[in-house]
This record gives C-alpha cells, structure tokens and sequence, in this order.
C-alpha cells in the first residue's frame, strides 16, 4: 500500500457510510432473521437448524454478487462464497465467521426467549438481546452488512473476498481443518485472515487483538500401588501417589509466582516500551477485574504488571486433580493412583512442543522410585502475534481512528482461538483480529447482548477498511 | 498377681485341655453353626439373620452358665452376658466380640458359597472357609468354647466374666459408644478388655498386638473465585485453587519423608531398644511386603526400620484430591475450589486434638491471599499402646510361650481399632488384643478363611489365659 490518498474510494466510503446509515432498519432486521435460527451445533435436535442458518448466509451472499458453495464436512456445513472484486492487483480478504451458536440453557435465566431476538434499552443505549447477539451472528453481520453497502452502492467490494463461515465453531470447529486442507488452493491466495469474533477495550476504545496464548494441555497420571491400600496398614511404608503428585506439582512455580521449569522463558520476548506504554494508559483495574469474579488478590508473577501477566505472559495452571476417596466423610485409603490435567498458556515464539518435553522431563525427574508417570496431550497449539506495522493492522488502526475519533489500542488476549492457529499453519495467512464485543456481552451465558452502538460502527468501520485497503493496492 | 504356681489351678487347666481336645469335632461343628447364619449388617435384607446370629450367642452362653440380656441400641442388638466367677477377690475380664460380618459380595469370586462353611485342605492344613471364618466369628469361638471347657470341667471360669458381642462392627460401630455409656457402671468394673481381632506374626509366632495408631481425619477445602474461570481469560491473574493446594500439601513432607508440621513428633517416644530389637529379630521383608502390592520401593521416613515406620511413626497421608475438570479430554477451567482428604496416623501420647491444630495453623499460614480455608474433621482418635509390663501382657506371653513352645512377640498394627479407643476413653479400660488371625486370611474377600491349627491352639491359649490370671488374684 502507499500512503497517497485516493480520491475515487474516498469519495466512494463516504457513499458507502450514508447508505448504512440509511438502511440501517434494515440491517437490524437481517440481522435479526439470522438470530431467530437456532442454530445450536452442539444439540443434534437443532442439525435442520444449523443447516438453515447456512442456508441464510448462502442466500445473504448471493443477493450480493458472491458465488456460494455449501461444502459437505463430517459434520455441519461450511459456507463459501467468493467475489473476484473489481479485478486487477487488488488485496485479497478471507473472512471468517461462525453461523453456530452455544447451547441456551439454562433457559430459565433468560428474560426473554433466546431465539426470539429483542431490542431493549441498556447502559450503552440500545442492545440487541439473543443467542448469537455477538457471538458471532452480530459481529458476522457487520462485515455482511459493510459488503452489502459496497455491493449496493458501488457494484461491488473495493477487493477480492472470499467468505467462510463454520458451523462448528462452538463445538470445537472439529471438521474445520480438513476443510482448509481441501481447500487450500483456493483459500491459501488470499493475502489475510479478517475475523470479527473479539472485543474492544471498552464502549469507547476501538481495539485490535494483535495476540492470543498458545496452549499445551497435558493429563498427567502417577501409578503407584497395584491396588488401592488401607492407609493404616500400609501409611508409612507404601508410596502415597497422592502425595508424591501434589510434592511434583506444588514445585511448578516459585515463590514469586513463576514457573519453575528450566527454559520455559527462554523463548519469551520482552514486550516493546511502545506497547507496555500503551497498555499501560489503558488504566486496567486488576481489583475491580478479580472483584467481579469474588478475589481480593491478584495471582501470577510478582512485579508484572496484570495485562501483561494475561496478554504477554506464559502461565502453569492446574486445571484438574483427582485422586483417591472424594466422597462424603472418611475413607482411609491410599489411592493406587492419581492424576492432574495441565494447561500452559504460551506466548508467541514458545515452541509447544518444546514445552511439553521439559515439562515431561522434569516430571520423570521428580517421579519418586517405584512409581510410574504416564502422560497424555490434549492441546498443542502455539501463541499468536501479528506486528503492529503489518499493514492489514495500520490501515484497521486508522479506519477504527476514523470511526470512532479516538486511537484503537493493540490489545492481546489470554485465551486461544484455534482457528487463528489453524489459518496462520495450515494457510500460511496471518489473521486480523478487529471486533467489537464487550466483556459484559454474556457471551455463552444467559442473555447474551450486542450494543446497537458496537454493531453500528463495527458495519462502519468494516466497510471503511475495505476502502482503505484498497487504495494501495495488493500489498 | 504373685509368680508362685497355683497347684489347684495347674491341674485344672491340664484337665480343661483335656476336654477341649476330645471335644473339638463338636467346639467346630458349633462354629459351623454360627458361619451358616448370614449376619451382614451392612445389608437391611440381613437384619433378621443379625438377630439370629445374636440368639445363637445368647443361647451359647446362656448354656454355660451366663446370665444373658440382649441389649437394643438404634442399629443391631448387643448381647451382654456376665458370669459372677468363682466369687472373692478375682479378676474380672471384658470379652468383646461381633456377631456381625462384612457382605461377601462379589460372590463369584468365592470358590464355596460364603455362608454354606466348609474345611478345605491349606498350606497350613485343614482351613476353614466362610465369610467370617476368622473377623470375627472363629476367634469369637475361640475364647467362647475355653469358657465352655472351663464351665464343663470346673463349673464355670475362675474368673469373673463379661462379655459383649455386638452387631455392628463392619458398619464403624455407630452405637456401640452409646451403648458402652449406658451400661458403664457394668462394664467399667471390668479389669481390662479382653478381643480376638488380629493376627499372629506368622503361623508359628504367637503375637499381641500392644500398639495401634490413632488417627486425624480432616477435609479441607480451599475456595478462590466465585465460580469457575476460563484459565486463558484468567490465567495469570486469578487465583488458581488447584496450584496453591498442591504448592500447600506438596510441602507436607521433607525430602527425608518427615511430616513437616512444626511440633508434629514432639510427643513421640523412641522405641525402647529391647522393642526394637524384638522387632529386628522378625525379619520383616519389607521389599516383599511391597512386591505384593506392585511396588519396588519404600516410602516413609528414610533411615527408619520399615516396622518402625509401619507401628511406631505417625504418618500424613492424602486420602482424596479434587478439584476442577476430571473427565476426558481438555476443559481450559480454572476451578472456584479445590479439595482433598487427609488422615494423620498418630502414635501414644500424640494428642489429636494438638495434631488437629497444628496442622490448621499450618494450613492458615499457607493459604495465599484472597483464598478461603475450610476444613472439616472426620475423625480424631488416639493412638493405643498397652505397656509390655502390663500384668496381662504378662500373663498372655506366658501362655502364648507353653501353648507355642516359642515365645510370643509384642507386635503393633499401623491401623486402628476404634472400639480399643473406646474402651480407654469410656470405661478406662485397657485391652488384650490376643489374635490369632493371619495375614493371608482373606478378610473381608472372597473366599475368607481360618486356619484350624490357629482356632485350636487359640482356644487353648484362651483357656490357658483363663487359669494364668486367675492363679494371682486380682491385680
């Protein structure tokens, strides 16, 4: 891209914006046609559902000049639709979306019927109320929305675009990396991934997820006695693998709260003085965080401060322990074997598998004679972090500017999401992380809400982004 | 008691054992009788087998001249039974036993039916196979049939008699405490109790068990959030209950395997060297006693005698652990509580309710800020020592030496036996604990048996016993 404004697609945005805020009416209503479909993924009684809602986006997108495939997986449908553009050097976008949604239940905490979309007032001015408000159906619509005005107004994006849209997302998107596999050719010559499933800072601060924590999952079980044993009879001469475990994994950090493995830091990067500058004027009230989860306290390293402890910071975390009796009062037994599930959260440029293996190796370490280790992986995925000079991220930056007249702020997520993982891997394609969520949207619970203004500027600023994008050209 | 032999008592006991050797084909055929009656008491479709079982006993004693009462309590019936003796000033002696067994489930592993007795060739010889051959019904019949001996060759014991079986043992003798207070008056007048519960060191090694470890039994829970967390979301800034429980119990030990509770072993005695080397000289083959159980190595306390690890050192063990996601697979949870179950093996002298608070106070300064601690106590008991100069400690190594020709050891049992505690702590009574059991006995099994060479020479140390202590006077 070049820096030299252009004058066509200047002048085009601004045809483009009054249209949206035109039609606005009838977007909402788009918007909530889609969420009356309950399209539950992981309940097999709502499977014609998911296959409705596919339908949907496949009729949403032909109306708009894509080319639509309904594309048979092991389980529920993926979306694909494409638009060759205007032609020529042009950049080329893949979005991706999920038309599933979790469960509702439990359905009595609902005030009104999760798939009967409503409209009420809230601190944020209007917000739409459903399953699937945010998460992903509103933030899917954005982009739909932004390419429809394109469409209406200018005959078509100002790109090339190619859409997918899962329906497997909330279950796992356990069929999604066949798809990309069989898909490649056509999915791996975009230039990069746009995902609208994240959030911003806050109501007013417009926000790029530029990192995400990779993940090595691993169950541990430590084998001792050929039998469970009567612990007066045998307590003090037969191993307790109780005991030896908690001894192994009460060692996993120091005292000043980090992990104790030899090399886990090894590959972890400092953070640039720019971005810690700019975390830290966000101002983020740790207390107030863990108040509203019932802590007085924060955990992790000492010293570092909470962001970057949750977005550039590598973590141990016991997930779960079992063992032994764990009924109602007493039984005085010495277990045969116990076992734990570990997660470690990891940041960009830690190799999960080097991980696993130092953390395998100081197991066997501590593992005391006559007890067996055994382990098994359930996760292996690395960390994420797109720079902040890649242009797809400076040209998100100034249209979220633009838009809402206040700098969008690169923020990192503690979480995973695998499909990020699988797009950058398996596509070699880096993913653009713009959404417009907030941390009070209740997603996966009850009442789950989109704010009317979040969807608003978000179909704004997509279609802003497709303006800005292609005024230079294919990068 | 005074050493001079009593002539009287002397040829008495040589014409008892007389009568107890022409007589064994009926004293077996009696404890047929008792192994045919089906006295589950864990089961509700046993009950009225219980009351049958306690009605055989009421009438076998009621036949050799016992004045009988079948004593109700909230669960099964205790039968108490007294026999006044020869008068004047002699001891007067507690029998304890149980009528009741353990359910013989599972039932196809049992090579005869469990109720139906039968007398099957060993390695020891004739054994005895049934469900309650040995706990307790045969060692119950032991001390029963010396008393019959003695009621058929001398008209009655020549000591004064108590006795008690009850029907609750194998369901923890829920109303025994109850029962022991009711009649306290009765009981306490007692000299010592006297049961028939554990084993011998080995088929030819007559033993009394002097020492039994007592125990604290505690919950503890540790809350941290208000609910469960997303450890991507949180991980690194919450508290994870998991982590500080096993960084907490994980420094229960020292790498010398020492229970690292601050004043935890104040009030533990060094094993006297004569006890000591009476322990030496069994030979214990702890690798042995492990390979059985599928361990190659010790644990407990390094540089500490296996027996004395086993009898004579207090012990922590974690009996349970729990605490977030147990299931299959990966769940990113970070748990809102952990918990585990923990049991504190004490020795003599080791006050549990010190042991209790100790380890409380321990916890307390453990616990990281923001956390909560509960902890709820599942048992307390002392630990039981009987002194190797107690006059009846005395009086059964003599007996146990004539009837063995080999001299009995003072052993001890790393579990405990809660009505022992009961006995000192309500009727401050101490016990005899003269078994004849082995550990090969299958107790509470299938297939559970009893050595006919351990029932019969049992019931002559009984009957031995019986004339011992009667030819001193009352001590």
């Amino acid at each position: 891209m070049n820096d030299a404004p252009d004058i066509a697609a200047t002048s085009k945005i601004q045809a483009v914006l009054r249209h949206i805020a035109d039609t606005r009416q009838a977007a909402h209503g788009r918007l909530m046609d889609f969420l009356r479909i309950p399209s539950v993924s992981a309940q097999a009684t709502h499977a014609h559902d998911c296959r409705a809602a596919a339908d949907w986006a496949m009729r949403e997108l032909a109306a708009i000049g894509f080319s639509t495939r309904l594309c048979e997986t092991a389980g529920h449908k993926v979306v694909l639709a494409e638009h060759p553009g205007p032609g020529g050097d042009v950049p080329h976008l893949l979005y991706y979306g999920h038309y599933d949604v979790q469960p509702a239940e439990p359905l009595e905490l609902w005030t009104s019927p999760p798939f009967d979309p409503v409209i009420v007032d809230g601190r944020n001015g209007p917000r739409i109320v459903a399953r699937g408000a945010v998460d992903d159906k509103g933030q899917v619509c954005m982009w739909l929305e932004a390419l429809r005005a394109w469409h209406e107004v200018a005959g078509g994006p100002p790109v090339r675009v190619t859409v997918i849209l899962e329906g497997e997302e909330e279950v796992g998107s356990i069929n999604l990396e066949g798809f990309l596999r069989e898909h490649h050719e056509t999915l791996a010559a975009a230039d990069v991934a746009v995902v609208s499933d994240t959030g911003m800072w806050d109501i007013d601060t417009p926000a790029i997820t530029t990192r995400l924590r990779g993940l090595v999952y691993v169950e541990v079980r430590l084998h001792a006695a050929s039998r469970d044993l009567h612990s007066g009879l045998f307590g003090g001469s037969a191993l307790n693998p109780i005991n030896a475990l908690t001894r192994i994994l009460g060692d996993l950090h120091d005292a000043q709260g980090r992990v104790t493995l030899p090399g886990f830091y090894d590959e972890v990067e400092t953070l640039s003085a720019e971005q810690a500058a700019q975390w830290d004027r966000l101002g983020f009230d740790e207390a107030a965080f863990l108040a509203d989860i019932g802590l007085s306290a924060p955990a992790g390293e000492t010293g570092v401060p909470a962001l970057h402890r949750l977005w550039a910071r590598p973590t141990a975390d016991i997930n779960g322990i079992w063992g032994g009796y764990q009924g109602m009062g007493a039984k005085t037994v010495i277990a045969a074997e116990a076992g734990a599930k570990l997660s470690f959260r990891l940041v960009a440029r830690q190799d999960p598998q080097r991980i696993l293996e130092i953390f395998t190796r100081w197991l066997q370490a501590r593992t005391p004679p006559g007890a067996r280790i055994e382990t098994e992986v359930f996760g292996m995925a690395p960390g994420f972090e797109v720079s902040a000079d890649s242009p797809w991220v400076k040209a998100a930056r100034t249209v979220l500017g633009e838009e809402y007249g206040r700098e969008a702020v690169l923020i990192g997520s503690g979480g995973s999401i695998p499909v990020v993982e699988s797009f950058g891997r398996i596509l070699g394609l880096d993913t653009l992380l713009m959404g417009f969520g907030l941390s009070d949207d209740q997603v996966h619970s009850p009442n789950e809400k989109f704010d009317v203004r979040c969807l608003d500027h978000g179909t704004n600023a997509h279609a802003r982004f497709l303006a800005a994008i292609s005024s230079g050209g294919r990068t």
